[in-house]
């Protein structure tokens, strides 16, 4: 089994910022706009989508019934722009290193910092994303840096209000043995998306090989390799773009929040 | 170890109705009023809550916020009565046992059917109940009829809008080796409360062991028993009456809603 070289988060010593603050110092600073995957390991990293007040019901109640693809961690209030329990001190206008602009379902820019588009009714959703395992699929001998796509899939979720549209998913390719210990590992991680939704051919979910969000095309799942399907946190993304909700703001593909929540803990916020 | 006499679940054939549908129908016709612990044993039971939708948004966060004490299982909309996502067929205003009623925050009645009171205004949350793992812990060995309160803490909720007040546990003493055991099953339950927020010392937690919602009063923790807490989904249904909701349905005490959940597929519905 190889060992991983991935080292165990640094909690802090209680004089120094630890690994999530200081990555949100950089970000903050807008010395850091590239992708977090990686970065200040152990710590939960979420996805984010900031929606005006008046679609926050049914976004609630959309993650509360997807919730697998969808679990959320912190609501951030209207009028606030503190992740108070997951990340006290934070501030999500600066704290993400890139963020993506939607009007009306269409991505109309990029940028680091969101602090001239904020407004006081906006209400923001961290939702607990794949990534944070990644550590613990590591240290357990899974690799996490290859053979990984991000598909759009037929599979329906569950619609609410003006939100409903096909389940995304992470498709992971593994051994048969690794393929077990993914299934161990990330079933102690309920609150990211937890255990795989599927194992086996990809079509039973609808998945779309020819077309992925993150990855090459895929042909073929390799006959010596299991395909695992993950519902993954671009799936709340995808159906409030679908929503052609008039102004949303999400982070960038693959630049997450960083928390302060430690993912071995297992905890809620 | 003991060997529990508890059956597993019938799930039925596709002939009949599984133990769920039938124990659902005693109760529609109105010919089983009482508790429904030990019924319909290896499927999920819920604690409702039902509320006037103005405060269904702030009642959901609430939930959201205190994840482990309100692991919201199903959301009924406004003008529905069926649980369709949990229990396909149930109506929520004929199958619980029993209802108790609360006009701006008193219980002025418990009543067997609550037809006559609905409204269309009324939205209800299912939460999961730590009934739902009993089977679970009996087959390990783990005794669920004995030495089990369910008490009031000091601990605050984190509130939000009209709700708010101290958590709610589920006390149970077992002996060391069934304490270990116990951590170990429950964990596989995440959203029916999931693992103990607490071992040890009552006082932590301000429990309020003198007077116990359920269960005599106690005085201290035998020295060769442990005591465990677990988050308890009277919490809700506190804070929703501290609130003075001026019409809030729940289940009677110890009367849950069955749903089809099989409690061993730790799925979210």
């Amino acid at each position: 089994m190889r060992r991983s070289a991935i080292p165990l988060p640094y909690l802090g010593d209680g004089r120094g910022p630890t690994a999530a603050q200081a990555a949100r110092a950089e970000m903050r600073a807008g010395r850091f706009t590239g992708i977090t995957r990686g970065m200040a390991l152990g710590y939960v990293q979420c996805a984010m989508v900031t929606l005006p007040q008046r679609y926050a019901y049914d976004f609630l109640l959309f993650c509360q019934r997807n919730s697998r693809a969808c679990p959320v961690l912190e609501v951030v209030d209207a009028g606030e722009t503190e992740a108070k329990r997951s990340a006290p001190g934070s501030d999500l206008r600066t704290d993400i290193p890139m963020y993506s602009i939607y009007r009306d379902g269409e991505r109309v820019e990029d940028v680091p910092d969101i602090r001239h588009l904020w407004r006081d009714d906006f209400v923001s959703f961290l939702i607990g994303s794949g990534i944070t395992f990644d550590q613990a699929l590591e240290r357990a001998g899974v690799p996490t840096t290859r053979n990984r796509w991000v598909l759009n899939t037929s599979t329906p979720t569950d619609p609410t209000g003006v939100f409903k549209g096909g389940l995304v998913v992470t498709m992971r390719w593994l051994t048969p043995e690794q393929a077990v210990t993914a299934v161990q590992v990330t079933s102690r991680f309920p609150f990211n998306h937890g255990a795989p939704i599927h194992v086996g051919d990809p079509a039973v979910l609808g998945c779309d090989l020819a077309r992925p969000l993150i990855g090459p095309p895929v042909d073929r799942v390799p006959a010596d390799l299991t395909a695992l399907f993950w519902a993954c946190s671009v799936t709340p993304q995808a159906v409030a773009i679908a929503a052609k909700v008039d102004l949303m703001i999400t982070q960038a593909p693959a630049c997450g929040f960083i928390t302060d929540l430690e993912a071995d803990k297992i905890c809620t916020p």
